[in-house]
């Protein structure tokens, strides 16, 4: 039910269950499913009648779509899926229109821009809001004309490109700490904005919060404007106000000079990090390469630990919605359904798009059975595995190898460490794929341009790294506490 | 927290529970509460720990307040209640601000001006939504600038006057089934509305549907027009493009005559019946004398079966937000509790006004115990007491007697019959509030002049009329079953 | 579908609620009641056609009466209530047998049996789950051969008579406390036991804990020996022990020493508060000529908080089951309706017996107007309420006059407080029945007995006890915080 | 915390989720896990203090194992995993006792055994509840000493061997449908017995159910005899009745003359299926070489569609608790999670046995990546994936050549079809453990015996069968659509 003006694509469940007419008997697989879906889902029914349900589908479809989008289930009983009904009981319905959308108050928007015009140390936050809601063209114009430094969230990264010269998230700490106005577009002030609390945040800070939920608007901390309304058309509102009254946030800013300077400072480390003298890779390295090489268009699916959060920075997006990571759940596993998702869809379009998996070892091995999958359907996922042995570090083989030796395995190893050297390239190479070990960055580098070249079969890139690699110190660690 | 601006006040229902210490144990009313009212609420939590209360407090009321408003539930843990926290461990939260609102795009809002410009037969449907979001002068104003016909749903009744030459709810099947062009303004498309569906609208109908909540829009019907947004903003949106290129429905037409018409049988109809020959009262005439009575600005509640249903349509509503009654779940014995909210609330303004509660005799046995509130905290509502003997049609004092005297009165008695000329006066005095039985119009009408004349106490007026006493008959009946 | 035979009533909740064919469309009162009824219920079900009505309803009996009993809801869709089906697609269930019983092994039952005879301080505490049980003749069995002390829990009063020589309540505290063998029939370690845990329990006690639901044994005290079995038959397990070789607990024991000094001292507390020289009634002496009146079979009915408290102790139960109470829940309101369904089910047999409702006056409050439904069922419940003008403790009526000329009355009013001296008996003598405001012992005694001897209608009497009346001081109270 | 005397393990999940000081903030993978998990568990939690976690642990390991065993889940909050508490607040538990047992009437256990005396056509349906309660013991003798025939469960099989000479497994439908008394063991009437309804049972049949949940009793048909208790002691009440008053049921029975030949001919089916002339391998021949050479004493873990459904006939079981599959859910995916468990124990015990899992290909799909779990901790588990390319009935590699030229494979490929002879072995020896992949007998025999021959490594056998394989004929087949 996709078209190409939707801002979204519905997310609606269709489950199967036990027959209607053996409810409460002990039915195979009886089980009361819609209740069950109730607390994920935006809407959950299970219809009463075939007749029921192509409306119950519109329901579902427009419910998971309009507004906040979400998830939507429909539990079809087993007796009905080969029912036949009268088709002239059944109440026509169409598909919905694309979601509807609204703006914000003229003069609160304006009290935004005044507040963006005072402010000394200014900062854009680039949500996933803004990515559903399409609202690139609009916020790539806001940055430029206004000269504002943007940081994005992880699934927010593309809107505005991560190479775009005003993108700050080398910088992302300071940023978040000093910033005295933040324009908050489409993102939650949850867990992975540190909650919009100090010491994460300028205790004073003022934050300007745009969303589509009326709900969302205040939570943990107040905001000095709070813009209801479809991200899209606020910030042209705003626009449609800088093109009457241009202004610019000047570059020479002690604020910029001091993002610019940090930002050097971590690229240094970065840099200094990618190229450490040890023959074995590091995350650094290694994404190096891979992001030397990923096509810029490519849709770069991405799960794990340190693979997930080093690979947030130093794997950049450039397109809106061509990212897809464990989000704000940050729930392991995702990964390879959301490449073969990607996948279908990529097949469909007259000019498909690569997709790449990023996937930290762990993280692959809660779906990694999915590669018979891409296998039977041939769809050429590019999947990299950065396997150090382990969940945020792990153990090399000879250490392992002494674990062994001792009584209770069970016991000894660590409970975050991983086979050592475990070949996942045989994993695809046993369903059909192309399957490389790979040690070294040239190794890398070649393996990854073979499989890029392939379009027919799916590719895994085993990319054993120093297991005791880790990422580089942070002045707060990504998930830090909160210390209300 | 109310404040004068803001648009509805939160409501959040705060409950005790076992102590957190005991819970597992079986604690004193230890239950799920949270779990419990998941169901019922838009927000519900249970603070863990003193420190927490104050944001999950403000969580709880922005949540109520903020979008589609709905009660929140907060749980206090017993051994919470009196404890005590250092204040310095205690988040600061400050009241949250009124609730944001938001516009529809403009493309939109000519369209659907557009779409009123060209009815044959067009229709404003005011609903509660409308009166949560204060939309009265624009919606006044739309109403009178463009000369269109206008029906309320129960609680938006008073949006725009009910005495306002514009109303059409003399006509109301009339009005939905004949309608080209429906606008829809914060009103469901719900069992009350009849789902929008054929027989009880025209199948060729289209409906500008004007709501806050997203996932309202499309329900049942697709629209042909969807505004999201706030009504107050979204008709005064409407109201400037009118002010710039002014339009006016022909008063003229063949709708308005059709419409008036129908408005004028009708009101024969409800004046027969109000002045049948009987000596004894009927709805029609009782709810004629009451109306005549009442003060044009009180706060009228009501409940009831016929009483709710035929007073809807013969009590008159002048003002907005002055109405409630027991809305889209048709949840009897709320009218009591409303009252005693709505005089305590009258209690602390400089003016207040009356506070008149029409109960059914059923749907004051729900609750008819809070008699005793109201004249413990001298609260004074005038309660008035349609008594029929039953729910929708009673027995008489007589047939009741030769009931009586078969074997089993529990077997015999209808199900839906009430004690014959029960005394509810008396529950009124026993608490030292004013009671009075009346049968007579006269009766009726001394008794309500003196009952509101004395504003320290609350009175309840028992007005016997006839069990056989019925609504007229009506085109569809109110609760259809619709014909899908 | 009760007979004479069965342990317990089913109770099964029939709900109706919305059409299924108009589910998900806004129907009315279209709510996931089964859902909502979950936590509730052992068993909650919406038939999926009229077919499947008769199994579900027998499942839902039957559930409510097998094992632990409880409720179980069926929902019934409206558009059923009128439908018909073919017999012949209906599945025949018939009404299910008593429910089955089991008994503990014979090797843990003797496990009991020589741990109480070895105990020092040995108490049978009975709970609500031996009346349900139906075990009173074992248990005056097993009391008596034994010659054991014994508590009764507050629905548990009865089984064994509570003016048996061998019960201890008036020693409650002291009982519990010193025990050092404890044999719990039927009854759970929750807050009405204080959790089994210290310091209201000796933490070296022993318990046999007898229960036929497994998961109840071991609940926050692990058992010594652990009876999971239907307690008729395992008291009966153990009376065939003690009949092979009889054994009896000294009656000249220091525990039976100190049990009968402490319950002679608390009478005699008892009794000075019951003939305080005060000219106005207190709870003790209330319940004392109450208590001389009472039919020794009346089903008694009792809600409030020192009202329930009080009576507990100064009212007996001489019959299982005739007792109906708060409970665990402590749920205010329970009480006529209680009374309702005792007064119609003793309606249905030959020798009926009188139902007594002893209610304080906030509980009455909460649906003390169900005794419209009294006298049009002329249902001949006597109803005593306990009236001190507050919850706990009241405020007297010139006090309230003082509090009254103060500016606000809602601010002032303590918020435990009710109407000085309300008229309740006004509210029963306004439907019909008889009501009796006394303030006097003599005016009580003559009310109760003019009350108890008309069995065509209910009476209510209005007894005004002091409003500074309270319960006698507490070695503990009985809601004791407990002290982990 | 499971001991040799225990009836069945604690299964209690604990989960972490998110801190308690973040709740309601949208903290890191914040979530209503306990609410979430209520429909799953008998018992779920969340501690709301360090020193609540011991007694709630004990509370879910207890109700685990108590009544009928089942899953109960405890989440802790992040923020408790690394605090500490005074162990003086903490409240000492200790593990509690094997679970209490008890034993039906013994007037009741005399009906049945006269019931099971008069029977023209018994028949005993052991299921796993017999195994659960351990009564492998009682229930040989039962069948042995009364002669009797018997079924098992899926889980059920084992607790009397196999191999037994009265096991009727191989006359399964016609035992069901002719048998006129039926002694349920611990079994449902569910859809695994066909609702104990006919056609599948004879309308007539007397069924004696045991069992320790009495809300069981009665479920879908109403037993002639219901027997409330644990079943190794009620089978022992019945051997006592026997072993007093011998009786046996005699072997020359039409009954069993019936059985036998129906035995003999499905075994001839088996047989002529497993010999089959094609070079290929199918269900029968597969299973027929697996059991011939698989350890008497294995734990055997199935799970898949065929390959369950036949293995559950052609694999045999000699001892309880041997057999873990999919169970009454028929949940796919359990198979490796399981085995896994089992390997743990066996490693635990001094005379560990082996574990075997045979695995449909699909069935391995959801979860075959846990091989890197078994390779990891070295558990020798042996793996035998039945590969018929599909679900039911697969594709060969011809064919699918075929469809893959056509124009869109995801339209195409027939839902329930897998990729052709992927290469399952590989995913074994990518991770170090050993791989085959056979095609022939020869090619399985060896393999398998290679591979428990190895107590250090897991093993995959591969095992491509004829994709068009399928079962043979069923009267019924095994999930038949109830006709009611």
């Amino acid at each position: 039910m996709a078209n190409a003006n939707v801002n979204c694509w519905p997310v609606v469940v269709i489950g199967g269950s036990s027959d209607q007419s053996q409810e409460t008997t002990g039915a195979f697989q009886e089980f009361p499913q819609v209740e069950a879906t109730r607390l994920y889902s935006k809407f959950s029914a299970r219809p009463s009648s075939l007749a029921a349900i192509p409306s119950v589908i519109e329901k579902a479809v427009r419910t998971s779509m309009y507004g906040r989008p979400g998830a939507c289930y429909v539990d079809i009983p087993g007796d009905m899926v080969n029912a036949k009904v009268d088709q002239s009981q059944v109440r026509q319905v169409t598909c919905c229109p694309v979601p509807p959308v609204s703006l914000a108050p003229p003069t609160d928007v304006l009290k935004a821009v005044a507040l963006i015009k005072q402010a000394q140390r200014p900062l854009l936050i680039v949500g996933k809001g803004a990515a559903y809601g399409r609202a690139e063209s609009e916020l790539i114009e806001l940055v430029e004309r206004c000269g504002l430094p943007f940081l994005a969230t992880p699934m927010g990264k593309g809107v505005v490109s991560d190479v775009h010269s005003n993108s700050v998230s080398a910088a992302r700490s300071r940023a978040l700490l000093h910033a005295d106005v933040v324009v908050l577009l489409g993102a939650r002030l949850n867990w992975m904005l540190h909650f919009g609390f100090p010491p994460r945040f300028n205790p004073h800070v003022k934050i300007i919060q745009v969303d589509l939920c009326a709900e969302e608007l205040g939570n943990n901390v107040r905001p000095a404007v709070a813009l209801l309304g479809d991200i899209r058309s606020v910030v042209r509102q705003m626009l449609d106000i800088f093109q009457k009254d241009p202004w610019s946030y000047p570059a020479d800013s002690e604020w910029w000079k001091a993002l610019r300077e940090k930002m050097a400072a971590n690229a240094e480390m970065s840099k200094a990090l990618a190229s450490a003298p040890s023959p074995m890779l590091n995350y650094y390295s290694a994404f190096q390469h891979i992001s030397q090489l990923l096509p810029p268009d490519c849709v770069l699916v991405s799960e794990g630990a340190n693979t997930m959060d080093v690979g947030r920075t130093m794997i950049l997006n450039r397109l809106p919605r061509h990212r897809l990571d464990a989000g704000t759940f940050g729930t392991m596993g995702v990964g390879l359904g959301f490449a073969i998702a990607a996948a279908m869809l990529e097949r469909s379009k007259s000019a498909p798009q690569r997709v790449v998996c990023v996937e930290g070892d762990s993280a692959f091995g809660f779906s990694g059975m999915e590669v018979e999958t891409m296998c039977r359907y041939k769809l050429p996922v590019v999947i990299i595995v950065i396997n150090n042995n382990g969940i945020y570090s792990g153990v090399d083989a000879e250490t392992w190898a002494e674990l062994e030796k001792m009584d209770d395995l069970a016991t000894i190893a660590p409970p975050v460490t991983l086979l050592p050297d475990a070949r996942y390239d045989q994993m695809m190479t046993a369903f059909g794929g192309h399957g490389f070990l790979v040690r070294t960055a040239a190794e890398l580098r070649l393996s990854l341009q073979e499989s890029l070249s392939d379009w027919q079969l799916p590719s895994l890139i085993n990319v054993l790294i120093d297991p005791a690699s880790d990422r580089k110190q942070q002045e707060f660690p990504w998930l830090t506490r909160s210390n209300l």
